[in-house]
C-alpha cells in the first residue's frame, strides 16, 4: 500500500516528538520509560500498522497495556498519530521507520506481542528478503520479545501465509494458534479479534483471513 | 470413509497372501524381502490408500521404486489387490492393519515416503488421537523413515489441514513444501501431482486441495 502524501500528515508529525519517533537514529538509545506513563507494563508492537485501525482499538480496550505501532510511510503514520491525538490514547507511541532492525530500536525480551497484520506480500522471489516474516526480520522480533512472548501473524494473502508458514516453521518457532478462515472460526481468539482496515476491506470481498500466533520457545 | 462389505473382494485377500498381509501378527517379524523382487529399492508407503488409486497408479509410474499400501478395511483392501493383480503391478505390496503401530510391521529407517492423502478427518476433539497426523502417529512414521525421509499430505479438509500443521510443526517436523491450494500451484511438485479418489472428488466441487511435505530433520 502506498499512500498519497498529505502535507498535514507530514506536519503533525514533526510537531509531536513526543508521541512519535521520526526515522530515529538507531546509534541513539531511546528513552522509552520516558514516553510511557509505566513502561512497566505489557507491550505489544505492531509492525507495519498502515491507517492504525487495529493498534487504536487495541490501546483503547487494553489500559493496562503500553502499545507502539512502527510504520514506514509518514502519511500512514501522521493519520495515526492524529487518532491517538484526537481519542486522547496514552498508552500508544509512534514510531515512522523501517522495521528491518528494530532490534535496534527496542530494547531485548522487551515486547510480550508483536502484531503483523496484513504484511505487503512481495510475491516475487526475488523481493523475498522484504517480507516481514523472512528470516532476518524472524530474527528481530526473536531479540525484541520476552522469552514467554508470541507473534500473531494475519493476511488474507494465499502466498504470503504459505511463505510465512515455511518461514516460521524452518526458523524453528512453534505454532500456537492456527486458522485458515479466521473469520468462521469458533474459537475464543477469533470471538475476540479485533479487525484491521484491509482486513474489513478483504473479508468483506470474501477473502477467507488466515491467521497464526506462532512463538520462538 | 466405510466402504459396504463387499464378500468377494474379502474372498480375494485371503487367496492371496503373497500379494496381500492380512491383520499381520505385530510380534511377527514380516519378511519384506521375500515380498518383492528387490527390496533395496527407494520405498514409498501409503497410508489409507483407499481404493487404491493413488499407489496403484504410482507404483506403475515408478517401476524404480517398491510401495506398500497399507489399508484398515478389507472391501478396500481388496479393491487394490483387484487392480495390482489384474495389472501385474509387482513392485506393490498391500496390508490390511491399523497403522496406528506401522513401527511393528516395518523395519526401522526403511521408507523413503509416506503418504497421507484425505485421511479421516475426525473432527470431534475427543477423538485428536484417532487422526493420522496425532503425535502418537507422527513418531510410528519417524521410527519407519529413513534419515532422509520425508512424509507427503494432502487434504481438503480444513480443520484436519489447520490441525496436522500446528501437531507436525510441535512434533519439530520440518515443512518443507506447503500449498493451500495444490491444484492451482505452479511449482514442480504440483505439476506432477498424482490425484487420489477423493481428491478428484472434491477438487471437481471446488475445495482447494492442502498439501504439506515435512521431514523429521
Ligand atoms: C498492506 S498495509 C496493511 C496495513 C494494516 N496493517 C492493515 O492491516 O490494514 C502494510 C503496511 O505496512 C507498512 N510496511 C511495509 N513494510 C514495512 C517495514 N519494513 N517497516 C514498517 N512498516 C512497513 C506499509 O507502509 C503499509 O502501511
Ligand atoms: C477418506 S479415505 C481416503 C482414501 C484415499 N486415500 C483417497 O484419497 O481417495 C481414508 C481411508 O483411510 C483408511 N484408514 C483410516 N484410518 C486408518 C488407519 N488407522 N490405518 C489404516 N487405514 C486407515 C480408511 O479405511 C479409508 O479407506
Amino acid at each position: 500500500m502506498r499512500l498519497r502524501n498529505k502535507p498535514w500528515a507530514q506536519k503533525l508529525v514533526q510537531e509531536h516528538p513526543e508521541a512519535i519517533l521520526n526515522q530515529p537514529d538507531p546509534e541513539k538509545k531511546i528513552d522509552w520509560k520516558s514516553r510511557f506513563d509505566d513502561f512497566s507494563k505489557p507491550l505489544a508492537i505492531e509492525i507495519g500498522s498502515g491507517k492504525g485501525q487495529f493498534i487504536t482499538t487495541l490501546a483503547k480496550n487494553h489500559p493496562e497495556m503500553n502499545f507502539i505501532g512502527i510504520e514506514l510511510q509518514t502519511t500512514a503514520a501522521g493519520m495515526i498519530l492524529r487518532t491517538k491525538l484526537e481519542e486522547g490514547i496514552d498508552n500508544l507511541q509512534l514510531m515512522c521507520a523501517d522495521a528491518a532492525n528494530i532490534a535496534m530500536f527496542l530494547p531485548e525480551n522487551s515486547a510480550d506481542i508483536i502484531y503483523l497484520n496484513f504484511s505487503d506480500p512481495w510475491p516475487k522471489t526475488r523481493h523475498e528478503k522484504r517480507r516481514l516474516t523472512y528470516k532476518s526480520f524472524l530474527r528481530e522480533y526473536q531479540t525484541v520479545l520476552k522469552d514467554d512472548g508470541h507473534l500473531e501473524f494475519k493476511t488474507d494473502n494465499q502466498g504470503l501465509f504459505e511463505y510465512s508458514l515455511v518461514s516460521m516453521n524452518n526458523y524453528g518457532m512453534k505454532f500456537d494458534f492456527l486458522s485458515l478462515d479466521l473469520h468462521h472460526n469458533k474459537s475464543e481468539i477469533a470471538q475476540n479479534n479485533v479487525e484491521t482496515e484491509y482486513e474489513h476491506k478483504f473479508a468483506a470481498k470474501g477473502n477467507p483471513i488466515y491467521c497464526l500466533h506462532a512463538s520462538f520457545k
